[in-house]
């Protein structure tokens, strides 16, 4: 009836969810849609960043096919992909974003995890006095994600970690314990979901496109998965790494779905490196994509014989898959791992004989250290219920 | 000799310090002298924001006067005296710091306690891979400035700090022990310095103009120092509270020395409180300063009966100097204290006790919690020989 | 009818109006009441820059007040009042606005005359390829009002005029004269309204407050209206014209409304004059007020008896209120004047011998030079019925 | 002397040039030097926006390479490639330029010609009362660098232009004569020097590799040249009009130069659109080339059959060098041009039939439009003799 609905939306919480980049968007969406169908939560969508760009596989379109509805769109990145640049785009953030929650005056602001500009959020938000609700800190990873996640943690009110040990070192930091949740990984929800339904039910190649081997790839028998970053500290490395990881790749002569690396400084070194390296060699076994539906790519990697790189997806959905990976260089440094993950050098033989190995055995059983699945009800149940709060001090 | 002096420049470590505030200024002064002085050391200085603007009784007169060449000034604060604007000042400073550290290059920066646009520094540093140092981090306080001030603190390598209790706080919030040390504040310095020769040796009237009932004020034979800056989350109340404290000075007819409140939100409530308090009242005991070289007002205050007000000055300086003091409110909440101090509430009641209950005592100890007066030497002495970092991760 | 109105509503042409500064919206007020109430138009009204700040009487109050509702409202002012901070202003400006117009995708968008920050407007809508609609091109003055008033020109598509002189300005500069339209300036129109029912019906101490003399101020026998603004680019000269003309109106006593200069570069200085001259003399015979509506303000000056100062309002509403104007310095060079117009340098002799010249004629004729009175219709109608473009060239 | 010296330089004028392209490198080239070696002017260079970045084929190395001492670097390009990020780089840009020309506190600022971003350059001089020199005004074309170029007009206060009829449209716009100087287009000094020794002394595959056929294109027995850039307003256009004129030049058959776009709004749609027929073509005829060096470019185009696009290269150099020219659609539009050139459409057919035809005649004579290429001495006499002023009016 009209004048209910009218009296519970007075009572509903905005929540504002900023989201910068596609990877930022797949672990967060089963939060998202349990934000949106709760009856005492109002979802404010903004997308900003890299998640808007075409040059990175622009999450958007995902995000808009996905049924949300975006309130407001931020272009805030800077050309140059240097650490002057991400310092800039950072800074710009803050202006943007500061503009944004005036607007909409959000009842609390939701950043995620640790990328270089999620502090623009939390600056906007809790300089104007907005509750912040922190997602995903309490790890430990090894460069400048290390200080952006802590210093998330020491703007934010609220904390929703992922596992036990999350919550044991935001309680050593001086975090007020009332105020942090284990509530498991969101992305984990969709490995769930995938994990009941794993059938690989689409052609990559149409699906996709992308550029490569193609349809003549025969990846029924078995195949590989390659997600490889640039890491932020090393950029001018980033070329080098790169070439090691296709030299490896390129001499095992299995199938291979290859994604491009996302944005961040080194990624232009990473991705002119892939470019070169296609048009010197010629690559039988490897197909290029940009970028899939959260979904499928899970499906992707829940079929394949090992994922070869250092994206998170290794660490958190695969540990739930139970798939093998192959785990390269220092970019999930200190993250807790489960026993499917095999950590290598950036040699060239170390890739190659990590990846051999993990061929050779069966897969593993599934572990639950980011959570059992349940993480977007999770939230929304806690940002529905909780006491806000902008200030704190150090619990000590 | 020539080039004995090119070798030894070369291995000089370039110093940027960044000062966005007059109170920052005082506060690093004698460490910007002894880095200075350091054969080792080269001093880049930036002044930005309110340190450069005349509203708020700019600081960059005193520091050119002082013999600082200037590096860079930087302009980026935004009108307004809101949440919003400070959140935009912030990002407006992080787009033009990142600038500024790409031009000059220096070996690190440092960043000072916890003003709000003080995380402007923090980011633009870390983000482009130079060492950060943060001065006086580890305390506790109870607004924005508590969230500020750990950020920047998870943003920072280095950790130069003010007391035993900081030094313990940031070993338990994971920071590596290697790189906290317990250096004293530098403010403590001058008022070693002013200890050793307090005599009140210039005419406040004539030195400092000001407005007022001015050189009719009897002051010789005992009169009091008012500092009451707003608080920055309360900032709808600042007129109230602002009025509260000019009615309990206002009746109790003691000479007084008042300076105005610096900037942040709700500087203009305060400040249009005091100015709309003098159209419609005539002071007899009052002066009004907007600012006061850093050693003219600890002579002003070592001489003084009691300082009253909220200013951080009460709980440093006058702790090493034993003057009474009357803390309003809760911008000093957690900090660690001396005897020399009385705590009291808004109330106008409250602030007229407990100056009268002050003003009976006689002049308490010195004690040297903040620092013995040393602090600019150790500062410059650990920069020129700690090994650098702009990588950490939590020690736990 | 429900269908009807849908129907008209996708055929309505959304008119964005970008607002910075409280005397532009007093120009254009009724040409925004008039696209309000067009059956074809949607008014889009953005708030900005000085307009939102109290220091300078902020507009909003008025603009709720007379009931438009408020589309965006842009923070973007650098404190510091120098010719830096003002170009700064501008460059937020762009950058903000670039967001706003992205967001609300107007049908065109409107800049009004030549504020150094409405380049700002001019630029985030031409570059979006939004047809841009200037207000006020084509008049003559003197300093960096006369680039920028000219480069919105260059930037603009539809060109709304106030004279025919300026009709005749922009055909040689090359704009298509099908896109030059002589509306009269939409200011006159409140002078008409007013001069139908000219009676000063309030009490501008109760109303207004301000400060000074008073309601001891004997002023219904016959006063005086002070409204000079700093010119910007002889800013560091701010301080000493204030205090010529401070000097000559103190000397006059004649009671005197005064209003505080606008924002502007050198505004510190002239409002730091006004505010020492306060204190160091005993003024009988002025007031200072911020601001006041424009209808009121119009009243005031209607019954003035001499307009004294550098404000438009003496050139363009008093030409057809008949009020004599003494108008003094550059600002207003080159602008056409009626009769009714003294020029006066800024030396405080001249000043006070023409406004004791003033004081002596009768009121002189209304003439129509700035129009009749029916801009804001003739306004509205031209933006709904006109061929919209974001293109053109020159017309030799 | 020693004494001299230093009296000399301090008579010497400050000239700021900001450099925010590539093709404005080239075109300012001579006069740089002409500046740098003048005995009263000190060149003070700026590079900005993407010629500082490696995807736009960075003019910052041959800038250096040149041997020129660059000032400032400023990053200021956001992502994306769409009208509003061209927007917002401009905002950005302002920002950063008005810091820098108050840090370095030129005696005037050269901005140059029409690209969106040089008004930041503008507003950023001319609102801090530096004289603006503006390059190559007077031109007509017809997008958005038209209404760019008018406004720059509009903000500058000496102007050098390129054309007789350049000299006689400024004028007709108001601007004041003893302000407008001829000195022909600086570009046409290296055409010249060229001109004078034509030969094409280097391997254009070794020297600057690129991707293509490569060292197999029997380019010496006669070859084209082609340079097509996306047109602004038509952004989404600009994938098919590429793919038009790749269908053209592949069905040639002739050895052909191709070079990459430069960054515009639609650049990512020209450079996909090549990118994919790349990959979806056996090219045997064609050679991609990011950039060459100005004067081995101007060696490749003399020796040419054909030049090929809407460079402003064919309109310009080509005239003086007598190149025949096939100038595709709009975005040359109203720009003076030689006998040397041949409009077309963007219809694959008239590219193809436009080509073929000027393949057939004969070189043209040289004409000299733009200048007889003494521009850059001309120049530099220009502004060391000038009177300098920040201030005008319309010369009507």
């Amino acid at each position: 009836m009209g004048v209910c609905s009218i009296k519970r939306s007075r009572k509903m919480r905005k929540v504002c969810v900023v989201i910068t980049a596609r990877p930022s968007y797949s672990r967060i969406k089963t939060a998202l849609k349990a934000i949106n169908n709760h009856p005492k939560l109002e979802l404010q969508l903004v997308i900003a960043g890299s998640a808007l760009l075409d040059r990175y596989g622009s999450a958007i379109q995902y995000i808009e096919k996905d049924g949300f509805r975006i309130t407001e769109k931020i272009f805030m990145v800077l050309e140059g992909d240097t650490p002057t640049s991400m310092a800039k785009t950072t800074g710009l953030g803050v202006l943007e974003l500061a503009n944004v929650f005036y607007k909409i005056k959000p009842d609390m602001v939701i950043t995620i995890a640790d990328r270089f500009e999620t502090i623009a959020t939390s600056i906007a938000a809790s300089y104007q006095n907005i509750p912040l609700v922190h997602i995903q800190g309490g790890e430990v990873t090894g460069n400048i994600d290390e200080k952006v996640r802590h210093a998330n943690t020491k703007l934010a009110d609220i904390h929703l970690v992922a596992t036990d040990k999350a919550v044991e070192r935001l309680t050593k930091m001086g975090e007020d314990s009332d105020y942090i949740f284990n509530t498991g990984c969101p992305s984990i929800d969709i490995a769930r979901e995938v994990s009941e339904n794993p059938i690989l039910d689409f052609n990559p190649f149409q699906k996709y496109a992308g550029v490569g081997i193609g349809s003549e790839m025969k990846y029924k028998d078995g195949y590989i998965v390659v997600m490889q970053h640039p890491v932020t500290t090393e950029y001018s490395e980033a070329k080098k790494q790169m070439n090691n990881l296709l030299n490896a790749v390129k001499k095992l002569e299995i199938p291979t779905f290859w994604f491009w690396p996302n944005i961040d400084a080194g990624s232009d070194g990473a991705t002119s490196a892939i470019r070169k390296f296609r048009e010197h060699n010629d690559l039988k076994n490897i197909h290029f994509f940009k970028n899939m539906e959260p979904s499928d790519f899970l499906k992707l990697l829940y079929n394949s014989k090992v994922l070869v790189g250092n994206s998170s997806v290794g660490i958190r959905e695969c540990s739930f898959l139970g798939v093998p990976v192959v785990n390269i260089g220092t970019r999930q440094f200190g993250r807790e791992r489960g026993k499917n993950v095999l950590d290598v050098n950036y040699e060239e033989k170390s890739i190659y004989q990590g990846i051999k190995s993990q061929l050779r055995i069966e897969k593993r059983k599934q572990d639950y250290i980011y959570g059992k699945g349940n993480s977007g009800i999770l939230i929304a149940d806690i940002l529905a219920k909780i006491k806000l709060r902008s200030h704190k001090t150090l619990i000590y």
